[in-house]
């Protein structure tokens, strides 16, 4: 069994304030966390008016979140899984996210799937994600709206992961939120589609005038919520749960079925 | 805006008993119902001990479940979706639906994924679902399981679909249920993933040691619930409520986005 948390923090632009994110990464460590999920563009914020903003928060893999990573997960012995701007070495902009273990970067995503006014900040990602092969399990990172189509989470899933990572930024657009929000009933679909367990890590903070569901969310491979969302306004909060990520490699679902052998692809390709 | 229904009803095998059938579907149009959606196995039942159980209680198109079905679509004015067991022209047996409007059988549907043991009883479908203009909308069936396969649910509403209807079985591994029913919470996904109505008739009454979630649900194409699930043990239901199956041909999600274009077909198949 391991321990996953998944951090739920205020972002706000211009500021580079990296003190929510340490203190949320401590408070999940101290409590025996060995993966922490921490939102889409944890420091930097995400309500950009422009473009230039979007390029001044943006930082290489050399830049000073991705240090700080690495020197949190070197020393407190933690996988972390972090959103943040990143300049590419093409000199494009990219919504990303890295993942870091034991003071390296195992993996770095970029977006494919880019939400509202993105597209005027970043450019999509065109790459799938890696699963990394961690001393904790077999982990993937997808940020936000990638969630939201299964063709991405089955690919993802049937290339191995026994979890799915999601920084996120899910905007509230209801007053109250009816019912439960789609975004945590889809995250929870995936993980059951794909018996994959799902950490998606939201954010809280109101950010010109935008305010967020709050809704991260530990998901087992039963898509059953093991800890979260967290409910009413968003606020800060750390996560914690237990799990066996090995679990997500039996795909059996009852004595008779399997849920990915069950899949009649000749059928999809065809129509 | 038309009113649609969902009906919970019981089935017992062997003993071809209309009834709680034809007081749904009368109970339904009392209610207004424009279309009725009925269970999976509707009147001949589910658990099957043999596959010459399931052959005794197949029939044609021209047998009795489907001639009620057409006098029942004509008499009442409803458009009608009912799971049965289907005696094929090439002397299989499949576990099918057909969607009756007006006297005729507009479509039959045969399962394509299979649960359980069923391999044992039914030959699985090798047809997507077809998208039926019907005079209240755009309607097209599939069955149970089916409707966990994200593959199956896309090529359905890209072909058009307003409305899945979707005849079910859930049977019950969980005593109580768990939060939600897992089975609830992908109807709603593939709703929302889709921006697709989503009809399911559950059924209930205990059946051979097998009990049922009773899961009957009209799932909004935002994937809100409109109407159940009912909770608890299963019971009798007839679920209703007014939608426009129109909206679901909109596909927007905010000023910036639409589930549809939005996904990067040219990453899926790469990889």
């Amino acid at each position: 069994m391991v321990v996953v948390a998944a951090c739920q923090i205020p972002a706000s632009i211009g500021t580079n304030d990296h003190g929510p994110l340490v203190a949320a990464v401590r408070e999940a460590a101290g409590r025996g966390a060995d993966l922490v999920v921490l939102p889409e563009l944890a420091v930097c914020g995400y309500v950009f008016h422009t473009a230039a903003e979007a390029r001044a928060a943006a930082q290489d893999l050399d830049g000073p979140t991705v240090t700080l990573l690495k020197s949190l997960s070197r020393d407190l012995g933690v996988v972390l899984v972090c959103g943040f701007a990143e300049l590419g070495e093409d000199g494009e902009v990219y919504n990303a996210a890295v993942l870091v273990e034991d003071g390296s970067v195992r993996t770095r995503y970029r977006k494919a799937h880019l939400w509202g006014r993105e597209p005027e900040f970043f450019r999509a990602g065109d790459q799938p994600p890696a699963v990394v092969e961690t001393a904790i399990g077999r982990i993937a990172v997808m940020i936000c709206y990638d969630l939201e189509f299964p063709e991405w989470v089955r690919l993802t899933a049937c290339a191995g992961a026994d979890l799915i990572a999601v920084p996120a930024n899910w905007p509230l657009d209801h007053h109250p939120v009816p019912d439960r929000a789609i975004e945590v009933v889809k995250a929870q679909a995936a993980a059951a589609t794909n018996r994959t367990y799902v950490v998606v890590a939201d954010r809280c903070g109101r950010a010109r005038g935008v305010d967020w569901i709050g809704g991260s969310l530990i998901a087992a491979d039963t898509g059953h919520l093991l800890a979260g969302p967290a409910t009413g306004v968003a606020a800060p909060a750390v996560l914690t749960c237990h799990l066996d990520p090995a679990t997500a490699r039996d795909k059996s679902a009852g004595p008779h079925n399997d849920v990915m052998d069950d899949r009649r692809l000749e059928l999809y390709q065809q129509f």
